[in-house]
């Protein structure tokens, strides 16, 4: 199984998927929140990124946190004690082999995993069988082909493609976020609600100029210019001159477009 | 000043805006409503596509609607009658030489009209004119950049690039949404806040495939076949094949995604 992933796994991508999460926490997570004692299978939780804002959404349910990275699992645990959290219990596993009995779980989060995963719908089945009927799922991921901007720049296109053509030679998917609809739905899952969030950035949003246009977003394309040039994707003058045309959307005339997307589905 | 319309003059357009204006009222006009008493110029009515809700989400103001091409405003004043309001006086003018004094209006809302003006920043300095000030102005428009679709088809876009292309060269901009903040603030406008309003297309939401994917985008792009053909922009067989993978969009694992720009800002 390749689970290869193209960003994550360097000390200053920690820094900016922290940066990300801050930003981004109330567009993403407002509306997820799971009661009391129930029990809550966070898949692919990376550094904790999202698993602090899960277990302070959700304070009385009992998350357990799984990653496939051992050297993920420990950063998570210490951002998560340093926020003075104690209803999280990690694991490192395999999201192809968990383990957990059927029907381990009230509910299922995953969060910018399906984007690594060469065969999202057979995790998704997975991830089914450890669900009690009736228990819900939710799925939340990124979609590179929705960012858009000004001043538009077919550059700027091309540089955020080698991240998508990257991410795809190592058996993901950069553009999975449309897809949250009919994945689910091969997978079995029923009453799919699929809700975008967009993320629209004017020089009226200093903070998500700063935090996502150029922080989150561009450093992320900007993270890929090493492996893009050695896969010769693109030469390097195109890559540069897209890079600072990202930039240039984050002036006080440019405007940046983003959208993730939230999907909510039930075991029925 | 040319004022050159790429669609919207044709009998089965006709039609079709009016689809597009019921599929989408809820989503763009839900939150324009104005005081009774208050005197509103709606700049660029067309057929009156929009005049009907603008006119009914605010019974008690005075609306004032204008258009350039006197078939629209007879057209618009037939659709507003139908419909039963009264509150609505039309006049048949340009934009650019409006037969009003300074500060004559409370509010002024422009829907689907600087996407069709070769100066756009000056056509909202008019009207800037026109506003009280403390008077607000309203605009909503479209971007076909923000299309994006699962399965995503590279001949699709071929074909929309047709429709942003020929309305480039009459002199619009067929992907003005995203630069409301920036155009606004150039025409001295203050407190301007973007809203972008995505319109998400699942099969979960059949009157949407119906009314937005197939009837209003697909259908809109599909009408540019000649015009495109004629102007050489695209090959007959690359441009069918688009229009066929926007319709394939709209089958049950298809997703659409568009999103429309509204900002609302005042005349400080």
């Amino acid at each position: 199984m390749n689970n290869a992933y193209v960003h994550g796994y360097h000390s200053r991508e920690n820094i900016r998927l922290q940066d990300q999460a801050n930003a981004l926490v109330e567009l993403l997570h407002f509306d997820t929140s799971y009661p009391a004692g129930s029990r809550v299978l966070e898949a692919g939780c990376g550094i904790g990124a999202q698993t602090v804002t899960l277990a302070r959404n959700s304070p009385n349910a009992l998350i357990t946190s799984i990653d496939i990275s051992a050297d993920s699992i420990a950063q998570a645990k210490r951002n998560v004690e340093a926020a003075g959290i104690k209803n999280v219990q990690f694991r490192q596993a395999d999201i192809f082999d968990l383990p957990f009995g059927r029907e381990s779980f009230d509910h299922v989060f995953v969060c910018f995993v399906l984007e690594h995963l060469s065969l999202p719908v057979e995790a998704l089945r997975t991830l089914k069988n450890l669900l009690k009927d009736g228990g819900t799922i939710t799925v939340i991921e990124g979609d590179h082909g929705s960012a858009y901007f000004y001043p538009d720049s077919a550059d700027a296109h091309k540089a955020i493609q080698c991240q998508v053509e990257l991410q795809g030679r190592a058996g993901g998917n950069a553009l999975i976020g449309r897809e949250l609809y009919p994945i689910l739905t091969r997978a079995g899952f029923s009453a799919i609600q699929v809700s975008p969030r967009m993320v629209y950035v004017d020089s009226g949003k200093p903070q998500l100029v700063e935090g996502f246009t150029k922080n989150t977003f561009t450093a992320m394309i900007e993270g890929v210019r090493d492996a893009a040039l050695a896969a010769g994707i693109v030469e390097p003058r195109v890559f540069d001159r897209g890079i600072k045309d990202l930039y240039r959307t984050a002036e006080s005339d440019g405007v940046f477009c983003y959208t993730f997307f939230k999907a909510c589905a039930l075991k029925a």
